[in-house]
């Protein structure tokens, strides 16, 4: 039986080529990325992620570095429910959110990623296996955009075998983001998938206005129209606004999940860097199975191929670009609107250490 | 107007004199404590803080320590509600729970005694005033105590001046709980007040039956049966079992609080040092009183007492007996069963920093 013998955690600042802008977060000027490498004790390795809109990644490498390895050093890598359980409630009164989570996400990572490449299959496989194609769509963070730098953005996307488009909506009049969306319709037709995301800017009446709008465009979805504290608020929204609703990159756990899909929402999108993990990743994907929906996505679309590849209820994944692509060895490759899960051991990300070296924090 | 100049951090480890266990959070041999203290422009200065169980307070250290500063230095102290929107979305992605709201609200609590000092007020006083003699409980942390040593605690609290005890359940054997409570009653008569506490550790349908067995007890409330995470599972507990439910101590923002109320929990129980400061604790307590309900507390009962004394649905005030009054100068008076805020401008805590020097961690 193997065990853990060392965990080794890094914090990086990735700056933006250009700064970015959403509804909520402001400005974004760099992410943050907290890489973890649990290491056994055959010398077999395993790397788990988390990242950041650029605040509090010193507190989650704090937990990574500080609080994790006494607890975990000595177990079965294998065991991995059990590690889970037990940090999930030796860390319960300062966490059950927040950086806690993160943190807890990225190690749950690590052990899958050494799971599978232990047993010699990429994640996927190792998951259960369902289609190594995943469709998937472009998720801009774009909101300051105009409606023709949009197109231009758009046709960009198209270029590197995007089908599918998210925008970001929220701009202070509502007849800017329908202008965007005309344009973007214009230009592509009525068929290709577009999906509007709103980072939880509206209040339940203000996102029923805004989805009113937004129904001729014929959306596959409505994003985080309002902040996840108002779960029931969905249910609202969709029926009244006639939209369906998208949200998860801000829960933190399954029964976060659950809690928002009796809210009303149908398609849950949980982040595997912020969920809690692989673990919490896949049960969230067969919550919704269980609730007759899609299961999407949120980030982190490298390792998420794998998981959305492993659920026959997957919808549309998100890739998204901040620019963590060029600083993996082997970036995800996406075909026609599919991206395709990698068939090497593990997830397969190979983290170029000497390119993020200077980039510590 | 002042601005704020200066945020001063600091991380301790505070060991018990005896280790102390509850049905979940495992043995706990120390608590961490991490204070803030904000400077302003004139020289004034407030000082707030939070702690743990022994688990993220360096997290918590590095969020007061890293990320605030250069988002609050400048900022005019007086204006909490704007700080607090924007630090709360500042760091969302990140935050919206765990290490974040603590820090958050160690920062909040330092605002407000800054702006009480600045007053000349103290703090219950500041914030609308009601009656500076708030009732008591004492909280123990007693689930591995006999019968006998129970009663022999509560003999010793009552010569404290408390008058209403909380003790905790959730022994592997139902009988053992209810053996320690017929003893309390024995001793102590049909009257005294008598809270259980099982720290998360039942099942809804355990706790139905755990209830049950309480029912002929007269308990006041019985406090976390299950996880916040399940909030409609109170109701059935509270319905079927016979004993209204209290919950809080795990609830990180006004927005589950209501959930919670929602679902069932009749004695709503904020901690001020980590549901997001005095500014939501404040908000819950007036949110308990619109659904006609009492407000309680978890934790940090020496600031507590300033906020249940301002308010007119408060119920019983917890203190609880971490060890952290050996560290502050003036510790909480109480009197046949009654805490009495302090007259002090601020809350009038003061570390004794000399003795906590030692156990910086």
């Amino acid at each position: 039986m193997p065990t853990i013998t060392q965990l080794d955690t890094d914090h990086y600042l990735i700056p933006l080529p250009r700064a970015l802008e959403d509804s909520m977060h402001g400005v974004m000027t760099g992410f943050e990325v907290i890489t973890t490498r649990v290491t056994d004790s055959d010398g077999a390795t395993g790397v788990g992620y988390t990242y950041t809109c650029g605040e509090n990644g010193g507190a989650i490498a704090d937990i990574l570095g500080r609080e994790m390895p006494p607890r975990v050093t000595g177990r079965d890598p294998d065991m991995i429910e059990a590690l889970w359980q037990d940090l999930w409630w030796a860390f319960h009164y300062g966490g059950r959110g927040g950086p806690t989570v993160l943190a807890l996400s990225a190690f749950d990572m690590a052990l899958w990623d050494l799971k599978a490449k232990r047993a010699g299959l990429p994640l996927y496989r190792l998951l259960g296996g369902f289609d190594a194609a995943v469709p998937v769509y472009a998720g801009g963070i774009d909101i300051d955009l105009s409606p023709q730098q949009l197109v231009d953005q758009t046709h960009e996307n198209f270029a590197k075998g995007h089908r599918a488009i998210k925008m970001k909506v929220g701009r202070e009049r509502l007849s800017e983001d329908v202008a965007k969306m005309a344009a973007l319709r214009d230009a592509f037709g009525p068929d290709m998938p577009l999906m509007a995301d709103a980072n939880m800017k509206f209040t339940v009446d203000g996102a029923i206005r805004a989805a009113r709008a937004f129904r001729n465009f014929d959306l596959t979805w409505f994003e985080e129209p309002i902040p996840p504290d108002h779960p029931q608020g969905h249910a609202r929204i969709a029926t009244e606004g006639g939209i369906p609703i998208a949200s998860g990159e801000n829960l933190r756990s399954l029964w976060d999940f659950r809690t928002v899909i009796e809210g009303g929402v149908t398609f849950p999108e949980p982040d595997v860097t912020n969920c809690g993990g692989i673990t919490p990743f896949m049960k969230i994907a067969h919550l919704a199975e269980a609730f007759h929906l899609p299961v999407t996505s949120h980030g982190a679309h490298d390792v998420t191929v794998h998981l959305l590849a492993a659920c026959p209820n997957r919808s549309f994944m998100e890739a998204h670009g901040f620019g963590l692509e060029d600083y993996i060895e082997t970036p995800l490759n996406i075909r026609e609107g599919k991206a395709i899960a990698p068939e090497t051991p593990g997830h397969g990300i190979v983290f170029d250490r000497d390119k993020l070296q200077r980039l510590r924090r």
